[in-house]
């Protein structure tokens, strides 16, 4: 593959990684596919696999072009006043939306799980992990209180952003934070029942 | 195309019918598609389509095989008390959803909204008129407050019955209603600011 009389360089080798990581993600789900078997995969020390993206998490934001990585955002929206959680999430998820980078990456990431079941698997054990999980973990709210707050998150910048119903499309953030917060804020809040 | 010697009969012209909405719903968007103009591609007197169908929202419900007619499912769910429209709604859309033919229906008509630029024209278009046009007017509610109940309500369907997060997937009906109507039901509530 590489070029004779050159090593392929830390470019190269990330490529490569990714495009094995992409491949075993598809085939295995996110479960399934382990560092070592990517590592495999792109022909290289599983250590540098580690070395370059430290988690298999990082591997898969990177692989998937997921637009952020959970792991970095999560502990600002979850950290500060709790009553303001959903407005934080509802204002990062409009931020990340509003660039046209991210949305065309995250656009890709939602078209694949609704269109392929393999996809599916991938970004369903993905949210899982990365966000079901700690969001949990960290509120101390039920998997299902947490799973109802993102469809809500989901279904919300699909219609804004994929279909584009109006008055909802051109709706003011404000105006948008205003109305939906509070519907979402309920599911994190601790003292409604189950 | 008929075959010779014979008058095509009611299930060929309504078939011929049917083919060309969806041609031209395809074309021009919910809105740009005339009774006229799809009579006209079809081939058949518009009076005929009329006669069949009798409303351009009947052909585009039989030509997209949308699981059921909004003008005839609307008026149970917002008739009835008032304060438990979510939670009726809820209830319809997961018994629709749990039916593998309309799950099938559904999901054909939201993944061509979320890939294809003229389908999601034309599902914004129906879903404007046919759901939300007809919500405000008889709720009194914004127009914003009606698709942001709408977000909450398909993000649900997709993340339950699409990417079958868990344990969304596999949670009761009767658990999810008491867990999500609440949060939709508050778009419905006149007292709550914009």
């Amino acid at each position: 593959m590489a070029r004779p009389g050159r090593r392929p360089g830390p470019t190269e080798t990330r490529e490569a990684i990714l495009s094995a990581a992409r491949e075993l993600f598809g085939a295995r789900g996110y479960d399934g596919a382990t560092i070592r078997a990517i590592a495999g995969q792109a022909g290289v020390d599983p250590a540098l696999v580690h070395h370059f993206y430290g988690s298999k998490e990082n591997v898969f934001v990177a692989a998937m072009r997921v637009p952020f990585n959970p792991a970095d955002v999560l502990p600002d929206v979850l950290d500060g006043p709790r009553e303001e959680i959903a407005e934080r999430l509802l204002r990062f998820f409009l931020g990340v939306w509003n660039d046209p980078d991210s949305r065309a990456a995250f656009l890709g990431l939602i078209r694949s799980g609704m269109t392929n079941e393999a996809a599916a698997a991938m970004v369903r054990q993905f949210l899982r992990q990365a966000l079901v999980a700690r969001a949990t973990g960290v509120l101390g709210i039920s998997p299902l209180r947490a799973e109802a707050a993102m469809s809500h998150l989901i279904g919300m910048m699909m219609m804004r952003y994929v279909l584009r119903l109006e008055p909802l499309a051109s709706a003011d953030e404000d105006e948008l934070v205003s109305i939906v917060a509070p519907s979402i804020q309920r599911y994190f809040d601790g003292d409604q029942g189950p």
